[in-house]
């Protein structure tokens, strides 16, 4: 029953091709061919169910997005969602009129495979596992080991967005990106404390949390050069004003 | 009767020359010289009632440790603690014996006006005033212009370490210190969340909270030359072990 369960949403993933890449790592430096234009691409690592990339998709329609995870039934239901995202009721093999979203089937640590240097410039983890056992500290995606693998597939412009409901994490994670050097903006402590943000777009874990009244820690992480120029310069004007 | 009250509290600390100062304006550039010896100094703006820097000063008598607060009350109490905690019940007129402790009365605005440049070491932000509201952000002491006044008067060893109980100044502290491009260091959201830490000293409030099972922030931020370089060291080593 499994191994025919799986093999179904296998097939149902094979159908999608404009949407599901199952073999992405044969289009490392490729990307921008893929989508057919030179937009910026937004990474979200660890997508789960797939609303926060849909939507993000959606409203940012001059962004390349690429949702990744390394479960196909996860890609699955993902794939459901972008379409009812995207079109609503009637998303129903509609999946090639989304022309800035993918979603990707790959192993994290297998990042470097599938993006060449460079070719993202943002990368978000969003509610990822805290991986709360110290023994098993270096699979935290903001572990150094895989900090420095971003650095080398981010572009100058390249941002991290974190967010996450785990205290521990998040404490590591500003401890991580801390001990890389790393410059942090934006720091919350509390995301929701004054209402959601209108701009902000939540994912399926945040808005349960968010209804429990749970704090959702945040950060940016600056690592581009042109970004932290940027950064710089603003808060030099803010001082003089 | 306030003003007999207030002039008794005054009369009290001027008894005891050797362990309060009430002009330290006048010590600028002296410090070490009224301490007697070339040792670290330590300051703690806003001690309260003075329970951490006696604790401290006793348990390090190779660092020089200076507590301020603008209020001569405090003055009086932590004079009071001080004494107890060095010499318990028997302290009474023994504030000559503490060697390696000051209290000083100042409004931590005119810091400049009390240390020169270089002159301290270490300073302790500990449970400060969150002034929450936006408007009296300034006051808050890990604004950029007090971070400022900070980084003139440490040394090349110089480091801030604070502690607080409000989520809302904490993450204010996190971003001033990111902005103004300062390193942090062994960021905790929960600080005894495994339990009080034998070597920390905890401040009256902090016994309290602590207690109610409430959240402690701390952060180390590394201001010096010299004790960035060593943490940087440090760091490599770690990598490549």
């Amino acid at each position: 029953m499994r191994l025919r369960g799986r093999k179904g949403i296998r097939e149902s993933l094979e159908k999608q091709p404009e949407l599901v890449v199952l073999e992405p790592k044969s289009l490392k430096g490729k990307w921008s061919e893929i989508f057919g234009n030179n937009n910026p691409v937004h990474v979200e690592l660890g997508m789960g169910k797939g609303q926060f990339i849909s939507k993000m998709s959606k409203k940012n329609p001059d962004i390349n997005f690429i949702g990744v995870d390394m479960y196909d039934e996860l890609l699955r239901r993902a794939s459901e969602k972008a379409r009812h995202i995207h079109f609503g009721e009637e998303g129903e093999g509609k999946e090639k009129h989304i022309r800035n979203l993918k979603l990707a089937l790959f192993n994290i640590e297998q990042i470097e495979d599938v993006f060449d240097e460079g070719e993202i410039e943002r990368i978000y983890l969003n509610f990822s596992d805290p991986w709360p056992k110290k023994r098993h500290a270096r699979r935290r995606l903001p572990h150094k080991g895989f900090l420095n693998k971003y650095r080398r597939i981010l572009n100058n412009r390249g941002e991290i967005h974190q967010k996450s409901d785990s205290l521990s994490l998040f404490e590591f994670s500003l401890n991580s990106f801390a001990d890389e050097g790393m410059r942090l903006r934006n720091i919350s402590l509390n995301l929701h404390a004054e209402g959601p943000h209108p701009d902000h777009v939540m994912t399926e874990y945040e808005s349960k949390f968010h209804d429990k009244g749970m704090n959702i820690y945040r950060t940016e992480v600056l690592i581009g050069s042109v970004v932290l120029h940027e950064h710089e310069q603003a808060l030099q004007e803010k001082k003089q004003s």
